[in-house]
C-alpha cells in the first residue's frame, strides 16, 4: 500500500496528549466559572448559510472567510461565535428568557496569514447578557467580576482589567468639536500604546485634520493619568458641558464603584481613557486585560457593551454586554512563555494496575473499585516485561502503581507503590483507594497556570 | 436597514437553551466516564488536507465529504474521528506512549440527504485503545465494561451490548467453503434483523451463490439461540476444525468471561452471531448497543477490534479497539422519545438573587459568598417589577429565590424562597449557603436520561 505522508494543516492547533490535559482543563475551568454566574450553555452549527453570516458583509473579515458551496447552498464557516449568537436570539426570540445569559466555548475559522501564535482555526471562550428593551448597568460591573474570577481560576495573578466608556469618549469628541470624526478620532487613540503619543497627534492633526488645540484636549484628557490625575476625577471637570459624557462618567463611575463590590481587587482593574476598541458596535463599558509581564501580546479578553446585537436579523433592540477570550492564542503564548503549571501531572490516569498473576479477576475487581470511586484507573494487562510496565507508568506521570501479586490476593491486600516518594503500602483495597483518593483530589486543585516568579 | 431572515440550517442540530441543559450533562457525563478509564482526551483539527483525509479513497462517504478549496489548498471537514485519530497516532508515533488509549468528542460532518433525525454535523464520542505492534484481549472485554458504565451513568437501564467475534464468522465461513465470500457473507447476515431469516437465505444462495446447504449451516449457527443453544455451546461443537475459527470461540469465550468480572450485568450483554458489521476494517471483537424497548433506532455504540489503524500513513502494526458513540442522533432519539429526565431542572442557576433597595453592596456581596462556595447565582437588578422577576425565576427553572430588603440587611440575613416547597426562611447568610448547597448537590446527581416505565 502506498503510504501518505501524515501532516497537519498549517495555523491549526494539534497537541500532543500531555498538553491537551492542560487545555481541557482550562476549558472546564471556564465552563465552571462561567456556570457560576448562571450563564446557560449554548452550542450553535460551525456552519452557517453564508447570507447569514455575511449579513454585515464586506470588510477585512470577509477575505478570511472559508466560504464554499455544497450542492446549491452557499455556506461559510463562522468567524466568530457573536454573528451567530445575534442569529439564535433573533430566531427564537419568543422561546427565550432576557436578560439571556449565554456562554459558548467553540472553535471558529479565519483564513489569516499563517504565522507563529497566529491560527486558522481557533477556540473562542465567550460570554453575552443579553437585555429585551433595555439592560441595567449593573451587567457592565459584574462583567469584570467573571473576567477576574475566571483568571484567578485559571492561576493568573498579575493581569489587569482596562477599562473604558464609549460614551466618555464620544461625549469628550462631542464637546471639543470632534464629533463627526469620532470613529477615526477612536481608532487613532487605540493606537497610542504601540506608536506613542506624539504620532497620535500628529495623525489626529495631519491625518484626520483636528486643530492642534482639539487634539491636545483629546491626548491631555486620555492620558490624564501620566500626570497623576485619576480619570474620573480629571473628568468631573467637564461635569455638566454634554450629555452623552455626563451619563458616561456616571456609568464609569457606577462600574468601578459595583466592579470592587463584585471582588475584583484594586491591583487588577484600572480606567483607562485609552482603549477604545475599534469595534464601531460598542456604546458603553469597553474592557481589555493584559497580562502584566506581557503586555506585547495584546490583550487576552476584550468586549463590551453594546446597544443592537441583532439589527440585521430583526426588529427588536437587543442590548447587552459580552466579553471573549480566544483561548487558542491565549494557551499559545501561555505554553510559549512557560506558564503552565508543572505542579499539574498531565496525566491520563491517577492508578496504574499490575496484575501478577495469571488470574486478572482481583485486578479487575480492584480497577472496578477504583474507578466507582471517582479515581482514574489503568489496568496494564500487556505482556511486556515488569520494567517496561513501570516506565510506562514513569513516561505518563501516572502518581501510583498497583501490585497484585499471589501474595496479596491470598491476603485480600494490594501493594501500592507512590511513583513520587517511592514509598511503598501493602494495605487493603479500600484503605488504598481511600489514601489515593485523598492525594487524587489535592492534586485536581491545582490550577493549570502558574506565573513564574517575577524577574 | 434591510432586515434577514435568520435561518439554521437544515440537517445542523441547534438546541434552545433548556435542551442544551441536558445535551452538555451528558456530554459532561461521557468525560467523566471515560477519563474513570484512563484515557486522554483529545482534540485535533476539524478540517484537513483532503488528500489525507481521502487516503482510503472512493465509496459513499466520499460524495458526502464537505469539501472545498481555500487559496491553493485542497480542503474537506472530518467525516469522522477515525481516520484523524489514524494521522495523529501516524504523525506523533515517536512521541506517544503505547498502548495508547484517548477519547475525543467532536463534531463530524456528512452531507447526508437532509431527513428527520439524520443530522449533516454530529458530534461523536469516540474512544480508543491503539497498542504498538500487538494489544491485549483484556483490552476487548474491557470496552463493553466502559459501554455499560457510560450509558448507566447518563441513566439508561434497559440497553444491551452485543458482542461477536469476526474471527469466529470468517473462520466458520473457511471452514464451510464460503472462505472467498466472507465479505459479501458479512454484508447480508448484518440484513438478517432488517429482512429476516428467509430473504437472507434466498440473498446467500441466488445472489452471492453459495450452496443452499452451505447458506443453511450459516443461518443455522448463527441463529442457533432461537433454539435454545447458547452461541459458546454451539460453537464448541466445531472447534479443532479451523485455525481461525478456533481463536475467534477462544477470543469470545475470553471476552465474555472477563467481561462479567468488568461488572456488565448479565441481562446487558449477549454473544450474538448475526452482528457482523459492515466495514472490513475490524478483525476480532465488535459491538452493537440497542435500547430493548427501541431496537428500530438501531445501534447506539458500535465498534470494535481492528488490526491495522493506520496503514495508510505509516508502517506500524498499530492495532487497536474503539467505539463510537453517534451522540447527535442518540440526544434526537431520547428526546423524541421522551427519555429527557424531567427530575433533571435545565436551569442556568441554582439562586436568583433580588436586591430590595437602592444599594445593592449587601446582595452582591452574596451573590460572591454563594459563587464561592461553588452555587450558581444570577443577581436580577433589571428594571422591572417584582411579579415579572417572579415570573423569570419560575420560567427558567431556578429553585431558590433570595430577597434582600432593608430588614435583612439591617440583621445580617437574607430570605430564602425554595421554588419548589414554597417555603420562605429568613436566615444568616451562611446558613443559607449551607441549606442551599446541599439541595444543589442532590440535584445534580440526577442522570439526565429516565426510561419511561415500561407499558
Amino acid at each position: 500500500m502506498d503510504i501518505i505522508k501524515p501532516r497537519t494543516l498549517s495555523g491549526f492547533m494539534e497537541l500532543l496528549p500531555e498538553k491537551q490535559v492542560y487545555f481541557e482543563n482550562m476549558m472546564a475551568k471556564l465552563r465552571e466559572t462561567y456556570s457560576l454566574y448562571g450563564f446557560f450553555p449554548l452550542d450553535t452549527p460551525q456552519i452557517e448559510a453564508s447570507e447569514i453570516l455575511l449579513a454585515k458583509g464586506g470588510g477585512e473579515t470577509e477575505k478570511q472567510i472559508y466560504r464554499f458551496t455544497k450542492g446549491d447552498t452557499d455556506l461559510s464557516l463562522r468567524f466568530d461565535l457573536t454573528v451567530p449568537l445575534a442569529k439564535y436570539v433573533a430566531l427564537n426570540y419568543g422561546k427565550l428568557t432576557f436578560p439571556f445569559r449565554r456562554f459558548q466555548i467553540g472553535k471558529v475559522y479565519r483564513g489569516e496569514r499563517a504565522q507563529r501564535g497566529r491560527f486558522r482555526e481557533f477556540y473562542q471562550a465567550d460570554i453575552d447578557i443579553i437585555g429585551d428593551g433595555s439592560l441595567d448597568i449593573i451587567n457592565e460591573a459584574e462583567i469584570p467580576g467573571i473576567i477576574y474570577k475566571t483568571f484567578k481560576t485559571l492561576g493568573l495573578k498579575r493581569f489587569v482589567i482596562r477599562i473604558n466608556n464609549r460614551k466618555v469618549l464620544n461625549g469628550f469628541f462631542e464637546l471639543v468639536g470632534a464629533g463627526e470624526k469620532a470613529g477615526d478620532v477612536m481608532r487613532t487613540i487605540d493606537k497610542l500604546e504601540k506608536i506613542g503619543a506624539e504620532k497620535v497627534l500628529n495623525l489626529l492633526t495631519e491625518e484626520i485634520g483636528l486643530p492642534e488645540e482639539t487634539a491636545k484636549a483629546i491626548l491631555d484628557l486620555i492620558t490624564c493619568q501620566e500626570r497623576g490625575l485619576s480619570p474620573l476625577d480629571a473628568l468631573e471637570a467637564y461635569r455638566g458641558k454634554n450629555e452623552t459624557l455626563d451619563l458616561g462618567i456616571t456609568e464609569l463611575a457606577t462600574v468601578a464603584r459595583y466592579m470592587a463590590q463584585f471582588g475584583v481587587p484594586q491591583e487588577n482593574y484600572v480606567i483607562d481613557l485609552t482603549i477604545a476598541r475599534g469595534l464601531d458596535y460598542y456604546t458603553g463599558t469597553v474592557y481589555e486585560t493584559m497580562l502584566l509581564d506581557h503586555p506585547e501580546i495584546g490583550s487576552i479578553c476584550s468586549g463590551g457593551r453594546y446597544d443592537n446585537l441583532a439589527g440585521y436579523y430583526t426588529d427588536k433592540q437587543l442590548p447587552g454586554v459580552g466579553i471573549s477570550i480566544g483561548l487558542t492564542r491565549l494557551f499559545f503564548v501561555l505554553e510559549d512563555q512557560k506558564y503552565l503549571n508543572p505542579a499539574l501531572k498531565p496525566t491520563p490516569a491517577d492508578v496504574l494496575i499490575l496484575p501478577m498473576t495469571e488470574d486478572l479477576g482481583p485486578a479487575i475487581s480492584f480497577a472496578t473499585q477504583l474507578r466507582e470511586a471517582g479515581i482514574r484507573t489503568q489496568l496494564h494487562c500487556e505482556k511486556k516485561k515488569f520494567k517496561q510496565k513501570m516506565s510506562y507508568a514513569d513516561k505518563l506521570d501516572i502518581p501510583f502503581v498497583v501490585f497484585l501479586g499471589e501474595d496479596e490476593i491470598r491476603d485480600g491486600k494490594v501493594t501500592v507503590k507512590d511513583m513520587v516518594s517511592g514509598e511503598q503500602l501493602t494495605i487493603s483495597p479500600a484503605m488504598a483507594a481511600a489514601g489515593i483518593l485523598e492525594k487524587v483530589n489535592l492534586a485536581r486543585a491545582v490550577p493549570p497556570i502558574s506565573e513564574p516568579a517575577a524577574e
